[in-house]
């Protein structure tokens, strides 16, 4: 299903300029290396565009969002744009602060972004304009279940169409759908929701996937999202049989995408296409 | 001996507001999740307050402290007080710096807190307004042992009769006191001051069990104070059997607490009432 | 060969000051410990010198670096050389914005350093004035090999000379050298490179071997640099034996750095003089 897209990446070793939070940063940067990017931490508005001259793809996380990354962000967002590298931005906690809500709606005017990844109740918000949500969490209520999926995604190829953007909506049940094709995926765990930062390596990878595939946006991000979710699987029954707890569950995760290979991935992607 | 304190963090889920450094936060919100709540990092000037609104309990721990921090800290720690949301203070370092020892004594005239938790060291310099420190771990010649505890009980309990807080003092061995009663709890391992950040992710796993107990205070913090001990002694006998360094050591201690129960933590819980 | 090296350090347990960027400083933090030292993380201009005051050597790394901790680096810098403390350098990603090229050069200005550790682009890049850099790694032209090595230790000794710093640069063949004298080492595994922080988690090696030994700096950096070598290729036997991937990897460096006595170091070093 997922042809040489993971190839291109080992190959290409694609540079990820990313600006993220402080929180997950570190298990991001290990995860773009184990997926077969080259990870690049930068987020000072006196150096921002250069970093970004010298990478391949550029990936915007809000989880930490302050008065200075706000500025760093849209600095780099529009060099990227300039320079036509794939922009993945990752909108953590929207609708939890006005703050947050406003520059999310600032950013989307001033930056194309090629792809947008949240749980479903940051990107109910990013398509209303407003949400409710439990931090960082996805509002159990938003959840997308196979009695709903079929609304959900009238609203996310909108979203799409809209925004231009790949949407990748993560949860029990992924989509990942630009305005006229979607991804429904059901790799994945629910003890990945115990591991805090989840989400935010998946931004990263779909990223370095980008990053090694520009010319092929959509599969690059359905094969990250699937991929991850395999992750999940893989470490999930590994950790059945050593025995462990969310930590050690945590690295397994990052080891298997840097055991990652496209026949692991083709054999265990569970990808429907609507 | 600590009936369903646990149960109830898990049952609730709380959210813990955490504004913490940078070294050691990945740490502290995968050990919320594992303690059974749900971290929200967030330290903007622009946002603390409505990330607080939607949590149910904060955390302020000064370990990276800077002019900016001191500002949010203290309008999250206001608005937590309106909302009568639990927050636990970790006066990380204090006495190491002038700017440290200044900012805790201005934030505890402006914020109230649940509890209190520091080495000997800084929780004396808390008490008495200057103290030794060696950069962030205790002095030797403070330590707290079975020939000093009661002079050291004397001051703990009045620091909390002055306080209104809770009095959380760490090392071989640990107190939680109010004004009027103590918990002396005999559990952890040396090798947990070879690990970075483990009285961090105390206070937040405190942060968690007294978001779930907001009504319980002083048992919800003692039963923290013996799970995180109790964690690093499972941690290193499972260590002694399969070999290993303090790197994987850090993840046992996470597993575990991932991993506790109610019958667990009771039959290991090594405390005392005086 | 190293003698008392790794003893003194672990006997004198130096506080070690750390500026960092905040995408592996809890990598940095634990590897410090295990490595027989203390960290104490800190940045803000408004407490740098009383912290700096309180330690034993001082590390700057400028992975992430903004205008703010260009001031706090620089008053640490000062801080540290007045007081005669080691100071070292990692010059990460120097040559890859202008801003971090410009500051590196008015570091060196202001600052005297006892070690300044790099890839083999950085040191290029500090010395020439001018570089090529893949963001955060090496550029393969640059690479150090049997074939150019003699040319490498012209420039390294003379940068040694000019700025009165020993001199590290590590890749696949690891130089340590003074303007007089440099060790070659060949310890180390090509799977450090696809874990993040490799290079910092050295520099604070580095700069724990140098507090608990700052009449020995040149040794203690070549020691420092072996023993970090020594720990990937440990790491990498025992995860042929037990399986894993890139996170696995990590874990079980710093594992073996925390294990690591002078028995095993001397026993595994590669190390020749010239």
């Amino acid at each position: 299903m997922f042809e040489n897209i993971l190839e291109n990446v080992r190959e290409k070793t694609p540079i990820i300029h990313t600006i993220t939070n402080y929180v997950t940063v570190n298990d991001c940067a290990n995860i773009i290396l184990a997926a077969g990017g080259s990870p690049t931490m930068s987020d000072s508005i006196y150096e921002v565009e250069d970093i970004t001259s010298i990478s391949n793809a550029l990936v915007i996380n809000i989880g930490t969002l302050n008065e200075e990354l706000v500025q760093s962000m849209i600095k780099a967002g529009k060099k990227a744009n300039k320079l036509g590298h794939p922009v993945v931005l990752d909108p953590v906690g929207v609708g939890a602060s006005a703050f947050r809500t406003k520059f999310i709606f600032d950013l989307l005017k001033e930056v194309n972004f090629s792809v947008i990844r949240g749980n479903i109740s940051e990107i109910k918000t990013v398509y209303k304009g407003r949400g409710t949500t439990k931090g960082v969490d996805a509002d159990d209520k938003d959840a997308v279940s196979d009695d709903n999926i079929d609304e959900v995604l009238v609203y996310i190829k909108d979203l799409s169409r809209k925004t231009g953007a790949i949407i990748a909506v993560t949860g029990a049940i992924d989509i990942v759908a630009s305005s006229e094709k979607a991804y429904i995926i059901r790799n994945g765990h629910p003890l990945m929701t115990k591991v805090t930062g989840t989400g935010c390596m998946l931004t990263t990878v779909i990223g370095s996937f980008c990053g090694g595939n520009k010319e092929n946006i959509l599969e690059a991000t359905a094969a990250a999202v699937s991929a991850m979710g395999l992750c999940g699987e893989l470490a999930y029954n590994k950790l059945e049989k050593v025995g462990g707890g969310t930590s050690t569950y945590r690295t397994y995760i990052i080891d298997f995408m840097s055991n990652m290979n496209s026949e692991i991935l083709n054999g265990g992607a569970k990808v429907e296409i609507r």
